[in-house]
């Protein structure tokens, strides 16, 4: 696996590609984890060459976010990725991504009024901002996102359809533990008993599934059953629980088949969010 | 001369051509005057292929601006463009252009806080979408724009700079009647009276030029003899008489070389800008 340390660098070294090539790119905060490398399979499978790359985009932290304390444990991350097969991994120095008066910026307006959106103001607007960068300097044909963040995701699939940027990103379902409990990198931040709660999590979209397919379509009574499955998860604080529907991602009263049901949710100072489609 | 009229279209030409083929682009609203034909030489000259579109651009203009009496003669631009040596010309329709739904926008910030920026709320973010997605469709080697539009240009340069796009952007000198009149296609709004007058604002701006290089460095005296001009050509008002430092484009109270003195004024309903780099 080749490091590449510079935009110029990945820059002539994409240019050195001969053109109709596919291009495989996982875009990743680094604190790799099973999930990560389901992408980075994907990608394998799909292209020629995988590219990934590793960056703790300061621009998508809030002020009181975990910026400074986001896990990066690099060395672990390069065993990771060359074992999954990974041809080339982008790892920049923020001196080297962003200018120091850097002022250009894409965002996507509606789809970001709720859910995350809604408890982190500026964050899609640096994830745009990062992720249309980086599909610019790797100029992928397939760029693979995680469906745990799905927010981000369909943000990003309308920033790519809407500003014609030429690839073609695909949404890969979340990757759990045994127990249900989706794989994050802040997973690191949970002691044991923590994670065993946390489970809980999934148990409550699941079952609200379940109330769906037997025929509840009263959006207040799904989310009931969500609250009361992380109720006794005890975490110390639900930041939100909602149903939405897929194109603009806002809340919607009547439940139906495609729509988003969504939560994040705090233990201690760990915020977790997990999500499935109706 | 071959006119492209879709996304898609234009998309499926472009991947056709060789990889190392240099394109050159001239993105315009149409309306085209000899400024622009300058910029179809200029790419002749540096690039083996010159592309040109043509799109009225609604995000650019302001609910109260003149986009639906924008001038459109698109069959005498045609057979300017095609006499200029444009190989391929890029017309969509609104329609194909942007998704009923767009969302996407991208913006640079603090370069538009003041000149045109100022009066013009959300002028730049439409025309910074707009641009974008252009190269991104275009693929262009370098991309023309005229110094009539300075701030434009700039805030075009810094978007592609911190965005990572890669095309190289070529500002190019104004081109100007025999009477120092900048060419713009809303000069067409005038009568010949008030182009005459109109020919004032340039006498203003190199007087001041003059001022600068005789040794005066107060902002407030160079624009002065400028705003002094500008009242002889009895404009109907003054948006901006402004001194700006070049990298920040914000008011400098002491003038400086690279320094950018601009101006926009109306003469009735239509609004004129022009510059000059001290």
């Amino acid at each position: 696996m080749q490091i590449l340390k510079t935009r110029e660098a990945l820059r002539t070294w994409r240019k050195s590609l001969p053109g109709p090539i596919s291009v495989g790119f996982v875009p990743t905060m680094g604190a790799l984890h099973a999930g990560h490398l389901k992408l980075i399979t994907e990608s394998r499978h799909h292209t020629e060459i995988t590219v990934a790359s590793i960056f703790v985009n300061p621009l998508q932290f809030g002020p009181k976010e975990d910026f400074t304390r986001y896990p990066r444990p690099f060395e672990e991350d390069c065993r990771l990725l060359e074992a999954a097969g990974t041809t080339v991994l982008f790892a920049p120095e923020k001196a080297d991504f962003y200018q120091p008066d850097h002022t250009a910026y894409c965002d996507v307006a509606e789809l970001d009024r709720y859910l995350c959106g809604a408890s982190r103001p500026g964050h899609f607007r640096g994830v745009c901002t990062v992720v249309l960068k980086l599909l610019l300097l790797v100029a992928p044909t397939y760029a693979y996102f995680g469906q745990k963040d799905i927010q981000q995701a369909l943000i990003l699939k309308r920033m790519v359809r809407d500003l014609d940027v030429d690839t073609d990103l695909q949404v890969i379902e979340t990757v759990r533990e045994a127990s249900g409990l989706a794989l994050s990198s802040r997973n690191i931040y949970l002691s044991e008993g923590e994670k065993a709660r946390a489970a809980k999590l999934w148990q409550g979209l699941t079952s609200a599934k379940a109330m769906f397919a037997a025929g509840e379509r009263q959006s207040e009574k799904i989310k009931d059953a969500v609250r009361h499955a992380v109720n006794a998860a005890y975490p110390t604080r639900i930041d939100y629980i909602e149903l939405v529907e897929p194109s603009r991602l806002s809340p919607t009263p009547e439940a139906t088949a495609n729509c988003v049901l969504a939560l994040a949710v705090y233990f201690g100072k760990t915020r977790l969010i997990d999500n499935l489609i109706l």
